[in-house]
């Protein structure tokens, strides 16, 4: 008897066109996005932009690092913003790809002296003035850097290298304008859900008894990054029975049971963007007060995406921890308050978190729109179960859009025994 | 016609009872690691240590995470060394992970309050004495901080937090202890390095003109993954013909057509170590001068092996570029020095790349014994060819060992075209 998994068909992968079309989108995006944070920084009193930060890079200067890459890159990414150029960084194993993916950036040389460049690099940069255009001084004399980025080691090093300029820790800036989203942003984290939802709809029809939560996540992430993601997103988890309740966990040898509960948690990449959903399942009938804890999150996780709704008609925006307290009421109305020990949820795009955070300590500021986030209300009792269920959602409220862009089934699904 | 690729049967994945002897091992190697810290830091004249790098906390306070999962694990796993405590700081996300992999120390909760907490902290260590025992001053004063690994933002709210101690940038104090190998970090790396070699023997029997570069690549990773690797030690890099040139590449659809190149450079992680190694084949016959391209860079890493072996011998241990050195002399003898623009090779173990580093402009001193290492000479002819071959090298003076840790051979191979 087949399941029925899905709300609607997955997407297909994407096609050639399709990275074709993302890619001239961020090409014509990039001067936009460099010229709003131009703007910010003239209203800061800022004359240029030291960028550090994998993601920040990828969108304002487009250079492309793996996950995990810039670690042995060097310099390479790095980038700065100036009054009318972007200028990026790159070792000489990464020039012609600085060059292909940076147009019409320019790029300078760097390998491993960047201390010894800093102060000629400065002078060749023109200040932002008023407006974010170009100013009358010749000379840069503050540059916002990437502080929570940039190691306090070599923070030291660019300020004794050129005592003349003042070095200021950047705001938030880029990361404000990265969580709104444009419409072809959001067409890569919806192919990259559309391709997790494929995958996991292949997997829980082979889901058994016996198997390893080790090698259920394989298979996931090997689905996926053969049928049209570049990466998964991050690690897949694959947790089963009491391991369930682990806020964070591996996926190991355990083999998964009869009656247990069974949790994933993953993403697909695609295009340099990101999906991020959790389901947890039944293997075999679940017991009643596991069967309530499942419609306990169900619910609380309907209700937030109703709040949702409602203001994507209404135009009343909640803010981050106004949207947690809707689905954490349902929660903690059933006494389970304790169990939900995390936030809501977290916006997704370049980075699996990244703004706006949903949670009860977040900034209480109205959500960005358009934007896209995870809603993903969870219940841990240790030692026995954990129950999440996470959907990403596209909130466009100038559009009345709140959608669920994660496709796959919410109502309780009992997999083969 | 099967090849002969091995030049002894790759080790059998590891068993249960490797890991479980590897982790005793760690757990038993951990308290002398930390009296050599403490040693060190009593020399330095510093009261305490604060940790911040994903791989120093695993060598020193036996926490665990992923490649990546310390951008996502706030303050989980960074940890303090004081005169008579190693103090593990964790999330409730990760407070059983800590219990478990780190005892006896002592866990601090703490979830995104580092700066709030830091004074008392700061108050619950006992300064390093001489010697490094504990000293007689109940205060610590002056704390070293890994200051290449944490940020200058969260540097700036620390020091702010407690003016009355001193923050001190670490030197490589704990990277230089992780560069001398222990007898249970070398069978790790070991079998690393089987695990890599058996993929690759299983998979270059099926290599094929008209296969992609990225199908190849993932092959190579699942084999490692579902073969023994908890994890591959980096992206496995695939190029071929031309690309081969590229010193930095990704795998993409490129597929290997008859008479070119095909380079892979790739490693496995078994028990939190690593392997690295490089082959370049060609798929059908080459031609003539890139025939004699791989007999050159074949010969510079042969040089490069002798060189060690006769050290072994006599115990003149070479420095990182003196044995550079001994390779790019072949190189540069038929003409290519231009074309070998990377140093000879770097050090392995929890890291990637770690200590020794071996090139031109490495630091002179001489190799750390018992060490592991890579030698992995290189050409490179843009647009046309490039050859690397990459071993790692078990280097132990006393014992008079120079053992090459990847059995794959390193004769010229010529895969079904």
């Amino acid at each position: 008897m087949p399941l029925l998994l899905m709300h609607s068909p997955p997407p297909p992968p994407p096609t050639p066109d399709d990275l074709a079309r993302w890619h001239a989108a961020d090409a014509s995006a990039r001067p936009l996005r460099v010229a709003r944070l131009r703007e910010r920084l003239a209203a800061e009193g800022i004359d240029a932009y030291f960028g550090v930060g994998r993601e920040n890079s990828r969108y304002l200067a487009g250079f492309d690092l793996a996950e995990g890459e810039e670690k042995v890159a060097g310099d390479s990414g790095r980038f700065f913003v100036s009054a009318d150029e972007v200028v990026v960084l790159a070792d000489n194993r990464y020039l012609d790809q600085a060059r292909v993916e940076c147009a019409p950036a320019r790029i300078e040389d760097c390998y491993g002296q960047l201390a010894e460049r800093w102060p000629a690099l400065l002078r060749s940069l023109r200040p932002v003035g008023p407006g974010g255009t170009p100013g009358r001084r010749r000379r840069v004399r503050r540059v916002a850097v990437e502080a929570t980025h940039l190691s306090h080691a070599l923070w030291t090093a660019l300020a004794a290298a050129e005592p003349g300029v003042e070095l200021v820790a950047a705001g938030a800036w880029v990361e404000e304008l990265r969580a709104i989203k444009e419409p072809a942003e959001i067409e890569r984290i919806a192919a990259a859900c559309g391709v997790a939802d494929a995958a996991l709809d292949r997997l829980v029809r082979e889901v058994r008894a016996g198997m390893t939560e080790r090698e259920l996540a394989l298979r996931l992430e090997w689905d996926m990054r053969t049928n049209g993601a570049e990466a998964v997103a991050f690690d897949v988890t694959c947790l089963s029975g009491p391991r369930s309740a682990l806020p964070h966990g591996t996926p190991g040898e355990r083999r998964v049971a009869k009656g247990e509960a069974l949790l994933f948690d993953f993403g697909a990449q695609v295009a340099g963007y990101r999906s991020d959903m959790t389901r947890t399942f039944f293997v075999g009938e679940p017991s009643g007060p596991h069967l309530r804890l499942y419609l306990l999150i169900q619910a609380a996780q309907e209700d937030a995406f109703q709040a949702l709704s409602r203001a994507s008609a209404t135009r009343e925006i909640p803010t981050g921890p106004e949207l947690d307290d809707v689905a954490r009421r349902v929660v903690a109305g059933a006494g389970f308050g304790e169990r939900f020990g995390h936030g809501l949820g977290h916006g997704v795009g370049l980075a699996t978190h990244e703004r706006p955070f949903l949670g009860k300590r977040a900034a209480p500021v109205t959500l960005p729109t358009p934007s896209v986030f995870s809603v993903e209300p969870g219940v841990y009792l240790p030692g026995e179960v954990g129950v999440r269920i996470e959907d990403l959602i596209h909130f466009d409220v100038d559009r009345g859009i709140a959608d669920r862009l994660t496709q796959f089934t919410r109502e309780l699904t009992v997999l083969g025994g």
